[in-house]
C-alpha cells in the first residue's frame, strides 16, 4: 500500500494477538498504526460508494458483475469524480471472501490470471491491484492520497454501503410485517436483497425516497395489524 | 511467474544449498525444475535482444535510458514482432541489480512507486511487473508462451547480448593493441563499452560488419608490430 501511496486500510476482525503484535511493533509503518479497525465488513464499508471485491472465482459462481482489473481504473475514476467513496476489499490468504463479503460488493474485480495457475498470494494479489489504480486512475498525480478530483456538477451524490443497509433492513422489516416468507427464507432473502441493492447503483436521492416509502408501508401495515387486533 | 503465464526462468548464481532444496522439493513447480542455471548474467541473456533491468534507482545515478513500466510494454511488443527475445532481470532482495550487472541491459524499468516507500519487496515486483506485460503486451492471447507474432518482413534481425558480448570483446583486444589506454582504466572502458553497444541498437548485419572492421585493425596492428620487432 505504502509504495503506490495508498493510506487508509481498514482491517475486519483481525486475529487480536497477531494485530496487535503488527501494530505495536518498533518502526510499525503509520498505515497500521492509523488503520481503522472494525468487526463487520458491512462497518468498514458504510461510507463506501462502490465496493470492489477481490475473487479468484474458481470454486463458486459469482452472484455480481465481474470485471477484470484492467476495467477497473475506468470505473473507479468516474466513482472518484462524482464524489464517491472507494474500497477494494481482499480476503484472507487461506480462503478468500465468503459469500456474505460479496454480498456487499458492487463488483467483482478479477485479476486476469493463467488458468493453470490462477490463484495468487494475497501480497502479490494487494501489490497487482494497487499498482494498476495508482497507474490508472491517478495517473497525472503522484500519490492517490493527493488527488481529490472536483466533484462533477448535475451528478446526483451516490448512495454509500450504509445508506443501502440501512434501506435493506427497513424493507426486511416490511417483508417480516406483511408476512412476505416464511422465517426460514430470511436469511436467504436478506443476502438476495443486498446484491439487489447493490446492483440497482442507486443514489443518495432514491434512497431516500425508498427509505420513505418503506416506513409509510411498514406504518400502516403496523397501525391495520393493532386496528384489527391481529397477533404478530 | 505461473499467475501470468511466463514460463522461461533463468537464474544466475544461486546460493547452491537453498537452490537445491528449492528444486528438489516435493511439488517444486515445473517453472523451478525447467529453470536455466548459470554463473553469469551476461550467459543467462547471451540470446536476448532486449534486456531490461529493474530498478529503484535511489541510490545510484542511472548510466542508460529509464523507462517506467507502464511505458515496457510496447517496447516488448515491437521487439516480438520483429523476431527478439526479451528478458526482464530482477536482482536479489537486499541489494538489487549491481552496477555491473545493469551494464548489460539495454533499458531500466522503474516501477512508479510513491517517493516516500520506493524500495519493493522483490516478489510483488515481479507480480507487479509480470501482471503489467501480461496485460499490455499479450492483450489478445492468454498466455505469453501462445504468443509467437509472425517476424515481421523487411525489419534486419537484432544483434543478441551474445552478439555484442563478441563484438565488445574484439573492441576491448582493438584498444589494447593499439595502446589505446593504460591497463588500469581497462574495467571503466570495458564497463562503458558495453553500455555503449547496448545504447546502439546494433542489428545483426551492423554487429557483423563491426565485428570484421574489428578483426581487420587487429590483424594489421599485430602483423605491424610483428614487422617493427617492437615487443608487446
Amino acid at each position: 500500500m505504502a509504495n503506490f501511496g495508498f493510506s487508509r486500510l481498514a482491517v475486519v476482525a483481525p486475529y487480536a494477538p497477531h494485530w496487535r503484535e503488527a501494530r505495536s511493533a518498533v518502526g510499525a509503518p503509520q498505515l497500521l498504526q492509523n488503520a481503522k479497525e472494525s468487526t463487520t465488513l458491512a462497518e468498514a464499508v458504510e461510507q463506501c460508494t462502490l465496493v470492489a471485491g477481490t475473487s479468484t472465482l474458481t470454486h463458486r459462481k459469482p452472484e455480481q458483475q465481474v470485471i477484470s482489473l484492467p476495467s477497473l481504473a475506468p470505473l473507479i475514476r468516474r466513482q472518484l469524480i462524482e464524489g464517491g467513496r472507494v474500497a477494494v476489499v481482499f480476503g484472507p490468504e487461506k480462503h478468500g471472501l465468503t459469500r456474505e463479503d460479496l454480498s456487499y460488493c458492487h463488483v467483482l474485480v478479477e485479476i486476469p490470471t493463467d488458468a493453470r495457475q490462477p490463484s495468487m498470494n494475497l501480497g502479490q494479489a494487494v501489490a497487482v491491484c494497487l499498482y494498476e489504480l495508482a497507474t490508472r486512475v491517478f495517473s497525472n498525480t503522484q500519490t492517490p492520497s493527493e488527488e481529490i478530483p472536483n466533484q462533477a456538477e448535475n451528478v446526483p451524490p451516490a448512495a454509500t454501503s450504509g445508506n443501502l443497509d440501512t434501506l435493506a433492513k427497513l424493507i426486511e422489516q416490511a417483508m417480516a410485517a406483511s408476512d412476505y416468507s416464511p422465517r426460514a427464507m430470511q436469511p436467504a432473502n436478506r443476502h438476495d436483497l443486498r446484491l439487489l441493492l447493490r446492483r440497482l447503483h442507486l443514489n443518495l436521492a432514491d434512497t431516500r425516497r425508498a427509505l420513505g416509502l418503506f416506513r409509510r408501508i411498514l406504518w400502516r401495515i403496523e397501525r391495520e395489524q393493532q386496528q384489527d387486533g391481529l397477533p404478530r
